[in-house]
């Protein structure tokens, strides 16, 4: 089988993004059922300098957006990071995803050794990586760190979410067992 | 280039181990800094039904040492769980990081094409997938989620650490800018 690029970035970004949906939706239901703010779930904060839920998922959007585009010299779509609601982060969300979806797999052929540079002026350095190491160094833990971050901050606020919310998409390798047990 | 199922899973697993051994030095700091007891960050969760941050670490380590194992068909070192200070949690990692290391790229040779058994004894399912989707979609969003939550356990108890404690390792990409600004 041949691994390649895309398989590690879109089939990544794709299920994670769903999954961040729909603990979002999680969050939603939380809200009414405890006659509570939803959004007092968006401005949630782990710590009083760390982003609240509303940043988390606009950053985790960004980092699936900008990985693809940067890896597939394509246009990621620009927002302007004002949402407000659980709903228009779902709508980001979705955005994001179809974005993401869009971009086929031939376009990512090469992109492990293409070079990416991402700048810091005000430090007049740069980072250059290959295709490669920027997806696995920096796009995906940057990601996932802000995938997870939402789903600790709605637990700990105590929105019923667990595992099989956060990694739902393992579902289609669920099966009965062939083996005696 | 070659992409690899190794270039996706040591490479991974061990600079973020290395990455979680740093930012448990940074709770030791804190709690001197503080004159707290280190013994609090261990048993801290950020949600009553959460597990501590002891065991987010000695999960994250049993991610990385798992997947290595069913991916190569290697022996994973065995823990007692029984880690109760930060200086016993760094030693599991330390202890995952070299047996993650000395397992050579040859023996990733196939791996994603590998059939990988999940049992679920209980329901008498089970997940089955190849070594490719078992790495993407099981070991790593895994594995990432109980680094971040790790991660965000120290940051909601007061420790200083930041996105350069977390993805340390994109360090070596650094350099001045070649381009004018």
């Amino acid at each position: 089988m041949k691994i390649s690029i895309y398989a590690f970035a879109t089939k990544t970004f794709v299920p994670m993004l769903k999954s961040l949906s729909n603990i979002l939706d999680k969050g939603a239901d939380h809200a009414r059922a405890s006659k509570s703010d939803p959004a007092a779930l968006v401005n949630a904060r782990l710590a009083p300098d760390m982003y609240p839920l509303s940043q988390q998922v606009q950053i985790a959007c960004d980092q699936a957006s900008d990985a693809t585009a940067r890896l597939t010299c394509t246009d990621a779509p620009q927002f302007d990071n004002n949402e407000k609601t659980l709903d228009e982060l779902k709508a980001r969300i979705a955005k994001t995803v179809d974005y993401v979806q869009s971009v086929r797999e031939t376009a990512f052929e090469g992109a492990e050794d293409r070079k990416i540079i991402i700048p810091i002026p005000e430090d007049n350095m740069e980072f250059e990586m290959n295709g490669l190491q920027f997806l696995r160094d920096w796009a995906l833990p940057q990601f996932y760190f802000h995938v997870v971050t939402a789903y600790d901050l709605l637990r700990h606020n105590g929105v019923d979410i667990g595992k099989r919310d956060y990694v739902s998409h393992v579902g289609v390798y669920l099966r009965q067992r062939n083996s005696p047990a």
